[in-house]
């Protein structure tokens, strides 16, 4: 008999069906016994034929269960599978770590990170990797129908990508290499032969600290293209992937699993603010002294997406023109307010999520930005040698995974939407 | 007016048209001047109203071209921009370390890839990236089609994945760690969640080899499934998948400009071959001294991949039960022949480009294989603890994307079907 999944239980009332997958919960009552059974979509409800099976069984042990399925209303889904005889395909040692069968996982959050293998089990948080997964699906989807090439980028490099400070160095046949921060080099070198293109990949970034907004490992979702006017047509892309992810995201069966918040605030356009703007509005709660501020904090973010959503009833909010001073040197100058920049930052309910903005295109620029900043061109070259040989005007972003679907489930820690995070402390599982 | 693709030129005979992209070739003649334009998906031919724009613009500018479409069955596609003004959105400097507009780069493979970032330009080269991602996308979809979650599994580890040897190790915060091997432990481990997972991503192998075919970091397409009879499941689905990525490669508009080896022979099903078998057949041409091989060399592959074509008119020969003494701890033994494995590779065209098997899944086995191979649990507890608290059987794959594309092309060198490739010596671009 062919295995079907507890989600198609309900398909098949009145026929012999055949389950496989973990035994999520078991209750042994004096007058009925059950047993949850979990595999990789859902649960169902098992009556079995002869209740003893279940006394020596330990929750997590994988089974197979034949039985009848049964439309059941006091039962979840409002089928059960009656008079089910169990096999077990690999027995669980008894004292599971954590239990699963809650509706959450009623522990800390690092002893839950500790056991990942067991927590990722629980039906909410495996929930919230399968709205990952259509993300980063429904990202791929809109930039390959706009023409976007996906591309593979080393994750080994010889030099810093952006600088020298916050890599991590390894030994590579006994020279000195880094992992890198970005494929922010090669998107743009790849500008010069694909003209759009995107990467999803790991990367790096050797920054000590210890918040529930940072890792040292994150998941990046990349873009550049070519071709632009300015960064408006970034953002315009930008606002076009960002909604077909709100989309896949809301219309994903696991989105209630997952307790996401929803619905996801999405105005008929994003509002912008620019970053001189928003010091303004923030001085009224922070004070005067904001306005001198070359960054926005996490507390200056958070009061920004509020605002957002009250004025313009948006979870989204562009931030544009921040201070060239803290954005690094392939940032393209707005040319009206030298000392702002034509980057932004996209603010996701109150957390910067996303990064982009138009880079330099002129190889004289680089020259130029390189000799004020005082950049040695030298371990450059080759990025350099593709403005000497003629790049178009361009820009590109740079989408967080991980905290994109931390706002979508409302996790108060990025730990949670990661399958296996690396911060300073934790490097295992 | 908006700007169109080269490749859409065809369908504009008669109109005026705006073509982006950067001066490929031009030739100056005494009774007619004309460029190419190269845009990311093609070239165009134009004639200039005014020739002499050509004179002192070098290969490579980035220019705007408006014209009419016009049929001329001597162009290149049948059309041709003619009367067209030409707009340098970016100047190229002189002296272009390459060029781009033969059939083929003239020059040694370190020069090209040296200068990526230009050599990349060259359509032939291009049009295999093309191919890589199309196989990347059908790898996806059949896996998605197929019930398989993407996941996204940390690179920086504790812990060599599978044997000390070759790691590259790195300074994670004053400790060391290790860049992971593969995906393998956190894949199984996602088994017991996901029930069907694949990832796309970065794989390091410190191998001090300096072939054709190793590279030091490439992208490997992961797969892993649950709940399998055995190895057979696997090397099906492998079989689905491949198949998948062979269309999708085969119908792409760029196979013809990456020059691709097409078609690819898939016969009605993967011929099959033992690995003792496959000793016994080798034996006739490399002697009997082959008989008591552990593996197979590289000559070996060629031969059988030779064989495959000749005898069953397949590209593709799994070769199945390589000697458990070869293959890593967590490999799958052949109940009947234990001293072989449930392990098999796939020959793709004679080199060995997928490597998957059916994996040991009871807890207790892990412990007795750990004691005999003298492995220390101690590092591997987490990996361990999902074997202990229920896991399916189970087995997957992982596919070498590069040699994939390798493959597909004839390329005699993997470092042609990789971006920025990463060898012994190889670090930039």
């Amino acid at each position: 008999m062919e295995r079907i999944r507890s989600t198609e239980l309900a398909q098949h009332v009145g026929e012999q069906v055949r389950l496989r997958g973990w035994l999520h919960h078991s209750r042994v009552l004096s007058h009925v016994s059950f047993l949850i059974l979990r595999d990789g979509w859902g649960t169902s409800q098992i009556v079995p034929a002869d209740p003893v099976v279940l006394s020596d069984l330990a929750a997590e042990s994988v089974i197979e269960v034949d039985g009848r399925a049964v439309a059941e209303p006091r039962a979840p889904g409002g089928v059960e599978v009656r008079e089910a005889s169990i096999r077990v395909l690999s027995p669980a040692q008894a004292g599971l770590p954590l239990e699963l069968f809650r509706p959450s996982i009623d522990a800390a959050l690092p002893r839950i990170l500790d056991h990942a293998a067991l927590a990722l089990r629980h039906p909410r948080r495996r929930a919230a990797f399968r709205l990952m997964e259509a993300s980063v699906a429904a990202y791929r989807a809109v930039l390959r129908e706009h023409d976007f090439t996906e591309v593979f980028t080393p994750k080994i490099v010889a030099t810093a990508t952006e600088s020298g400070a916050n890599t991590f160095q390894l030994d590579y046949f006994g020279r000195p290499a880094y992992l890198a921060q970005s494929p922010q080099l090669y998107k743009q070198t790849l500008v010069g032969v694909f003209e759009r293109v995107f990467e999803v990949g790991p990367v790096f970034r050797a920054e000590p600290h210890d918040t529930p907004r940072h890792l040292n490992e994150y998941v990046s979702l990349d873009a550049e293209m070519g071709f632009v006017t300015d960064h408006r047509d970034v953002m315009a892309m930008l606002e076009v992937t960002i909604r077909a992810m709100a989309r896949a995201a809301t219309a994903h069966p696991s989105a209630a699993t997952a307790r996401a918040r929803l619905p996801i605030q999405l105005p008929e356009r994003f509002p912008v603010l620019h970053f001189a703007e928003a010091l303004e509005l923030l001085a009224s709660d922070f004070g005067d002294g904001v306005r001198t501020e070359p960054d926005l904090a996490p507390a200056h973010e958070r009061w920004l997406g509020e605002w957002a959503l009250r004025v313009h009833g948006s979870d989204f909010l562009f931030i544009l023109g921040y201070p060239m001073q803290k954005r690094p040197f392939y940032t393209h100058p707005d040319p009206d307010r030298p000392e702002y920049s034509r980057g932004f930052d996209l603010l996701f309910r109150g957390l910067e999520t996303v990064t982009g903005g138009q880079r330099l295109h002129r190889s004289e620029d680089y020259e130029a930005v390189m000799r004020e900043r005082h950049v040695d061109p030298t371990p450059f070259a080759s990025y350099l040698e593709a403005f000497r040989y003629g790049m178009p005007p361009h820009g590109g972003f740079a989408i967080g995974l991980e905290r994109w679907v931390q706002q979508l489930v409302g996790a108060s820690n990025l730990r949670e939407t990661t399958l296996f995070p690396r911060d300073l402390s934790r490097l295992v599982p």
